[in-house]
């Protein structure tokens, strides 16, 4: 397994491979890989890739100046097996300084599909991710992307990215992994408490409550009470169109139900689509 | 020559011609075209490119509410014969529709050097410059594209971006082309009558009157003052250093002094590097 910092050495080997005719597949990560990530590398291998590059990269531009950039959780070394073990074939690990240069001053924005949900309560996050995405796209040459369904608006914004750009790829969105409990796999699961790990089971069970049909407004309700009666602090409850992310009126076919809620002082995002 | 409107099939042929091998060139432009475009084309030719591939595309993102989009001219069959003399391969004419779909909301923004200069004066034009752009070069798969000198503040802002989204691509910069008198070549000198076209002439000879040495504000004095002898508006006069086009203090080597100036109702830029 290939190890680059660098991005022009990354390039310049993901352009030889693809001219040498390698299907090759990115996998971008913030690193502290779970069984979530795992899940998006082994997708990529199932999928035929000859090269699958993963990126490890906390980007300090999708953080807000109140969020937990210098806290999130890092593990090179674990990251390494972690790639290795699951098929990967180089890990890219670079730095701020050499992904963003002196006077970075190019960004790519999304105005429609994050004006909601995350986008709403975390102003400029998007933003970051789309400018970041769009990197790694360019650096690895890559004929396919894996995306995790748990960070669902996301997937919907790159997807959107490529197409608006035309962007040369094609995104595959994996489901979300979860804990035997039912708890979505996230690298911020390690913030929790075992207690806290108890109550924010509530997000997953009140998700998978649902049976579908329910009108929104009552599913919407049902969940904001199971999080509050957990303990948890609601950050949103929303029905959305999966295309549009547009509130649906109803829990059915073609819409997706996404919870956002504090746990303590962590903030755990969960999703289910109908 | 091959001609395209739809940009899957185009992304198709040159993803398909790039791994075949072909060094491909992008030159875009915005149709009706002159001896600088031509230019532009036979300096992708004697790069020894295989493919060069001419997009013609008034661009309706890059213009202002009052702007002349709908009056910007547009002669597809005098292109194509222009493309085809001066040795491009694919002519690549979209529409505004199959460029922006419904729900188009990804935009690219530069946040520094966009900031003066025509971008100061036309809001939103360089972010509809830098959008078309990276589309064009997805699109492309380009290994090269050629810009004019004379949208000097375009090409400075384009290698940035390039920079900062590690599009994997080289930039050209070929030099102005001017009419026998000076004028620098313009698909809008076509809205200037003879008379104005005669005034227009000071912002050249204003330019070339310079000796380098001068201090700026020297410089920018003499100009602005030979713009109005002839009639012409001043939008601005500046001399700026070319990396970050700050406001430089001496017109010397590494700066560039820029001129836009109104000839009647049409605005005309130009300007000359030290």
């Amino acid at each position: 397994m290939k190890k680059f910092t660098d991005p022009a050495k990354l390039q310049k080997w993901c352009r030889e491979r693809r001219a040498a005719g390698a299907k090759i597949a990115l996998v971008p990560t913030m690193g502290y890989l779970h069984e979530g990530h795992v899940s998006l590398i082994k997708e990529a291998v199932r999928r035929g890739a000859d090269e699958i590059v993963v990126s490890v990269f906390v980007n300090p531009v999708q953080f807000g100046p109140n969020e937990d950039y210098d806290k999130y959780p890092r593990d090179e070394k674990a990251d390494w097996k972690k790639c290795r073990e699951a098929g990967a074939t180089a890990v890219f690990f670079p730095t701020p300084a050499n992904m963003y240069l002196d006077r970075h001053s190019v960004y790519v924005t999304e105005e429609d599909l994050s004006r909601g949900l995350c986008g709403a309560r975390r102003p400029g996050h998007f933003r970051g991710v789309c400018t970041v995405v769009a990197k790694l796209f360019n650096l690895s040459h890559a004929h396919f992307a894996v995306f995790g369904h748990k960070d669902f608006q996301q997937a919907q914004i790159i997807k959107r990215m490529v197409r608006d750009l035309n962007f040369d790829l094609d995104i595959v969105v994996a489901p979300i992994v979860r804990e035997e409990t039912g708890l979505a796999k996230s690298s911020r699961n390690t913030y929790l408490s075992a207690a806290e790990k108890e109550s924010a089971l509530a997000i997953s069970k009140s998700l998978y409550a649902l049976k579908g049909g329910e009108r929104a407004a009552a599913a919407k309700k049902k969940i904001a009470s199971a999080l509050e009666k957990a303990g948890l602090k609601t950050d949103y409850v929303e029905v959305v169109d999966v295309e549009t992310l547009e509130d649906a009126k109803t829990v059915a076919p073609g819409t997706c139900v996404l919870v956002a809620a504090y746990c303590g002082k962590t903030r755990l995002i969960d999703n289910r689509e109908f």
